[in-house]
């Protein structure tokens, strides 16, 4: 049988700190080219008006260790919108009923069948936030407490629980542009990590004396700028273009998520007007393109990469660009969780497979 | 709801003059940079022993006419074999039930939303035959009345009745080594387009004569000759070596089905021993590596490559590497024909969308 799982059966059965390991094995297999990556794809097409764009993106890979393949893929409506003084870019849930589209489909190597398939959601937010969290362990001052987080949704609270997981926090101060939205989400994440938890009134306030600051907004703007920087930093960010490419330069140590896509070439644009200028904000900051020769998360986990040198450094990761082996290293722990809870719906096999083959 | 389509849904609902249209209609949009197919990705892993690997591949498209997208995806288990004088990759239906893994899912560019599901083998067959048949169309003879088929198998048949679909053929000449599958084969194809069809005791007395020459096979030797040229005739394959490099050396048009992926630069693989070397075998021909530089088909259709010159001219389509849009053009429109016959199975949309997105 086939499990179709729910994004609820995702944020129960998985803990950031297994979502850790399982990536942290994912990350030495592809140091050691045991497992692969597919080449990424994102395609973007005409969305109906100027501001829009659909796009469909799809990353794949195998992992060996865990008799798994993976495949990922969004189906998703885009509008660019300006929000008060920043420009965001928004994705749409015109899917019946208000949804997204993301789904992770999880393959047996031994059999080729589909073992599992499941929204990408909760799966999504938990490979971002451990995959943050890996770099963190590795590139953050040992005696690091504090914690400063740039943006106060869905993925921020990820980003703070994999820094707690990885250090003991002393503090953490968060800000974001609502006020009130950031002091609850300050308040849940005391709650959530134990740790004490305050909201800023400006992001400068709030990353002042941090050893660590996380960002996790979706501003296309930047939102840390080079002069907010100090000695022993650790930053972190999970978007292009939300560091200040001045903050970057001045670390000592920058490790990238995956070289592959820095360069933008995952990108295939349809023809087509103004959609086509939005959709190069897909692609990557050229002030940041000489990072493609950056040492990458997997070299770092692997040794092959050396992190920070002194506790003066400034270090910083960038979590750009998700990559499929991801999605095969969660999906397979969420899927053995889930078969040993008795969670999720069986689905007929036969369904999605078939008796005759090209 | 999403629809689940079957096999059988597809063999009903699909003709193949229907699919060579809607083809027709992709190419065109992809030579005009109105529709896009992603970067394809094969990923091979180990397969459990020395003569398998376990292949993961991807491949997506959109279609803004249509207002689809498409992904389709192929998860197997492959053996490579000896039968005869003759070396074989075979997929092995592990999935249970002895069965396959393909799929294509299809996606509204207006909503996101999955709007069918279903097994990649019907439509592979036909985007395959349909495929050649627009090429045949334009590149055979007007006149050209016999054709060889190389090959009795699954994709055979699409071959078959896309030549009979763009020429009015008065004879079809059948080889493939098992004798008796090839009278079988002959007869049925006899039947389906009312064209006389015999069986030929070797490739050679299949291919005298011949105005088009048609080759589906799963060897892995070729299977026409440099030497069996004939001035005037198309030809046509859809796998790597098939064709001798020789014989496509000696047309003088050659048109490639898509460029991008003849290096096998959308191969990935993995570390391991043996299979590696098996696994080259997906690549390129490095014999035929300067066909990178052959007009594609989409520039054929749109115009832009010069077809047959003159009517002794040998001309040859290469019909390698299926790429998403061919997925997408014909979901596009099985999924029409499917809603207005109201075949297949509803499946709750919810299960494959979400409320939160990342």
């Amino acid at each position: 049988m086939t499990l179709l799982l729910s994004n609820d059966d995702a944020h129960h059965l998985l803990t950031m700190p297994d979502c850790m390991a399982a990536l942290e094995e994912s990350y030495r297999a592809t140091y050691e080219a045991i497992a692969i990556n597919g080449r990424r794809s994102d395609m973007v097409g005409p969305g109906g008006d100027a501001d829009s764009a659909y796009v469909l993106k799809m990353m794949g890979a195998i992992l060996p260790q865990q008799k798994v393949g993976a495949i990922r893929l969004n189906s998703d409506l885009f509008r660019w919108v300006t929000r008060g003084e920043r420009k965001q870019r928004i994705k749409v849930p015109a899917a019946p009923g208000e949804r997204w589209v993301g789904l992770v489909l999880l393959f047996s190597t031994e059999t080729g069948e589909p073992l599992a398939i499941f929204p990408d959601g909760v799966v999504q937010r938990a490979r971002v936030g451990a995959t943050s969290g890996i770099a963190l362990d590795r590139l953050a001052r040992q005696d690091a407490t504090s914690l400063a987080m740039l943006g106060s949704g869905w993925q921020a609270e990820a980003q703070i629980l994999a820094a707690a997981s990885a250090r003991r926090l002393a503090r953490i101060r968060c800000y974001s542009p609502n006020a009130e939205r950031c002091r609850e989400f300050a308040a849940r994440m005391a709650t959530q990590t134990s740790v004490p938890a305050d909201a800023a009134t400006s992001p400068e306030a709030a990353v002042r004396g941090a050893d660590i600051v996380l960002c996790a907004t979706n501003s296309l703007g930047y939102v840390f700028l080079e002069g907010w920087c100090e000695p022993g930093q650790h930053l972190g960010t999970i978007r292009d273009r939300e560091l200040d490419p001045g903050a970057i330069a001045r670390a000592n140590c920058v490790i990238v998520h995956d070289r592959d896509n820095l360069t933008g070439q995952h990108v295939e644009l349809a023809k087509g007007a103004v959609f086509q200028e939005k959709a190069k904000e897909l692609g990557l900051d050229p002030r940041t393109a000489h990072l493609v020769g950056a040492p990458s998360l997997d070299e770092l986990v692997g040794g092959a990469a050396p992190g920070r040198q002194r506790d003066t450094d400034i270090t910083c990761f960038l979590n750009y660009h998700g990559v499929g082996l991801q999605f095969a290293a969660i999906g397979a722990l969420l899927h053995r969780k889930a078969r040993a809870a008795g969670a999720g719906r069986d689905l007929p096999t036969e369904w999605f497979t078939e008796d005759v083959h090209s």
